[in-house]
């Protein structure tokens, strides 16, 4: 592409443009971290109100029943499910995605050792987020029975470390950083012909890639609602569980909106039927109930209309920064091969904290991640083609003035 | 009290009167279930608004330094310190009560085992909230290492209870059935001189009585913010860590926000220091930016002017229900005795899910607890005292007309 009226006439023809009016965007500014923060969905903002004026104030502690909160988990729940290749009654929206992902690992460890007592190993990616990694760890050492954290260097080495004496594999299925995607079906297939369970974080991939959990035969998911789905800042995660697994073992944080009969009072803890034992304590309601204006959108498109277009962005800026900004050392992270891609394009540049740095104070808003790694996240639902012109245009502007190399170390460490 | 009048006579000579104006009140209401769920702060929809419009739609992912959201659950803790007699850096509030006991109390046990190996026991009171319990169960069972709870059927065998097997007495200082209220400080005592140590569930404490953790020399506190300090439907709880014990053990929910540096993406956790280690997840922001709103009602009065008025409207609800209704087969659950009274008052009724029902029918909201039990919440900071009149009015009212045994088994199972 040579000229910004090509990038004007591909939103004239793009089918979902019109998506882009649902959403209330920050005027002179182009948005690509929706891969971190989504935007507002523009019903929010009523819908917030009538939450809190008409559910809270004046439905007041009925509206547990009568608003449908104390159900909302798997109502949301129900409503992502076609997003992400899941069935009825087998996602909830709850809790973080950290939170779930502990509840997901203690119940696939059980699953996974009273198949094979042996199995001590979860395998992931060292460039895995840091908090799945985390998580692993505090369970691993809480649980002190001999179980390990085996983490390769590299995706390629995934195959081989997924062996005889793994019991769960902990993959995240869009790299955060590089934005590479794995092939769910195959790696799945692999981690059950080992003898393991496979366990998928969706973070990067709800909303952003289509997924085929049941499809893919997985075991368990968990993932967020305020990237690509754009639930609002921390809105819930989600947590599924193959409906093979639901019945199998409660997860430990075992709280009352997990039980079968919470309002009985019961001492005893009686696990729910289903993936209703993964819920635990009462939920943020305020913040639950925006997930849904989000959900909304979606509902009027699917993810293959979104997949094509997500491509055809990412595909676009990766050619644009390759050509218009081809004099300055920029290392593309991100794979070229579609397969491999999810919805988000990383560079590197020796300079990339102050790149974009820069970029911000000129309204073009993605986000840096150590080491080097300028990231830009592209949301098929509210981001038009003449955006990512306009992004590259700016890139190329910073790259041109190089002013960030003067506040080089002045800005290291205001923003995060 | 013998008429209505005097009950308008407390309320000119009220001093926190004034404070009710601070709050959305449903029209034609009376209100006595903030113990369940709090009422909507005036300030609250204009916060949403701000957060939404303002924070999340124009400052983007920035807000998570410029808005202090990423600072928000230790900013929160600060504020809500004063209510519970914790010091700066000792609170944080984030997730939910059920998940931070699963943290204090896998940490306790870290603690008290690392002094003594052979205490396996957790005490607890059969009548304790049940999630506290299921919590409990959940742990127990993960650990798989011979941990049992213990619980007593009265509050008078706790002592006996705790001895010289016990890791941690997990105790909620008001019962949400009884409204019975224990001794903090004589209790922890107790438990410190068996050697075991001290957590407190504050869910119907914190806000509703004076509570001084520091005093008590308490071990770890958790709490919801829901209730008394009207935060909004399900907005996050906290957890609470003496100093003494916040640097010694990390809890097993370890996620990113409890990393000493979150955002190097290290590979491997390394707890922050001081209570900010019981942090996990992205925060549920719009819902936790609510909290503030009820906390800063809270920050124009104290504690004490709170307890003498609700002293004051329990006293005088106890009072007009046992002289209005004494022909009526109503047995007071809660104590007489102030030091063993928190901040509602249940009475027990042999009809009483019927008789609620006609209550909440007539505007007069309470809540209904099995068995029998009709539950009234005492709220200082926008109840009345000709509230408390109009209610048992009301109450007398029902009670005459027994309209509510012909919807006996109509009606059940309606509302939970």
């Amino acid at each position: 592409m040579n000229n910004r009226n090509d990038a004007l006439a591909l939103d004239r023809a793009d089918p979902l443009a019109a998506l882009r009016e649902q959403f209330s965007l920050a005027p002179e500014t182009i948005y690509l971290d929706g891969n971190s923060l989504g935007v507002p969905p523009t019903a929010s903002a009523a819908r917030a109100q009538a939450v809190i004026g008409g559910e809270w104030g004046e439905g007041l502690i009925r509206s547990w029943n009568t608003a449908g909160w104390f159900a909302m988990p798997r109502r949301l729940g129900n409503k992502l499910a076609s997003l992400i290749g899941a069935a009825e009654d087998e996602v909830v929206v709850t809790d973080t995605i950290s939170i779930n992902l502990f509840k997901a690992l203690s119940a696939a460890l059980r699953v996974a050792n009273a198949r094979d007592p042996k199995r001590r190993v979860i395998v992931s990616e060292r460039s895995n987020f840091p908090s799945d990694l985390y998580i692993a760890q505090g369970l691993i050492e809480q649980l002190d029975r001999g179980y390990e954290l085996r983490l390769v260097d590299d995706p390629s080495e995934l195959p081989a470390a997924i062996r005889e004496d793994v019991a769960v594999a902990m993959i995240t299925h869009v790299n955060y950083r590089t934005g590479e995607m794995h092939d769910m079906r195959a790696l799945t297939e692999h981690i059950h012909a080992q003898g393991a369970l496979a366990l998928w974080d969706l973070a990067h991939s709800a909303g952003a890639v289509p997924v085929d959990l049941n499809g893919a035969n997985a075991d368990y998911a968990v993932g967020c609602t305020y990237k690509y789905l754009n639930g609002g800042p921390g809105s819930p995660g989600f947590v599924w569980v193959a409906r093979r697994h639901q019945d199998t073992f409660s997860q430990p944080l075992s709280g009352w909106w997990g039980h079968k009969s919470p309002f009985e009072m019961n001492p005893v803890y009686r696990p729910d039927n289903g993936v209703g034992r993964y819920l635990c304590g009462t939920q943020p309601i305020i913040s639950m109930a925006l997930v849904e204006c989000g959900l909304d959108v979606f509902l009027q498109t699917d993810m293959q209309a979104i997949r094509r277009k997500s491509l055809a962005l990412t595909d676009l800026f990766i050619e644009l920064v390759q050509t218009r900004c081809k004099e300055y050392p920029l290392t593309l992270v991100t794979p070229r091969e579609h397969a491999q891609r999810g919805s988000h394009v990383s560079f590197e540049h020796p300079h990339g904290y102050e790149v974009m740095q820069a970029l911000i104070a000129r309204g073009v808003i993605g986000d840096y991640r150590e080491p080097h790694v300028l990231r830009f996240g592209f949301t098929p639902l509210y981001l038009r083609y003449v955006d990512v012109w306009d992004a590259v245009e700016t890139l190329r502007d910073v790259l041109a003035t190089e002013s960030w190399r003067k506040s080089e170390f002045a800005a290291r460490g205001a923003v995060t």
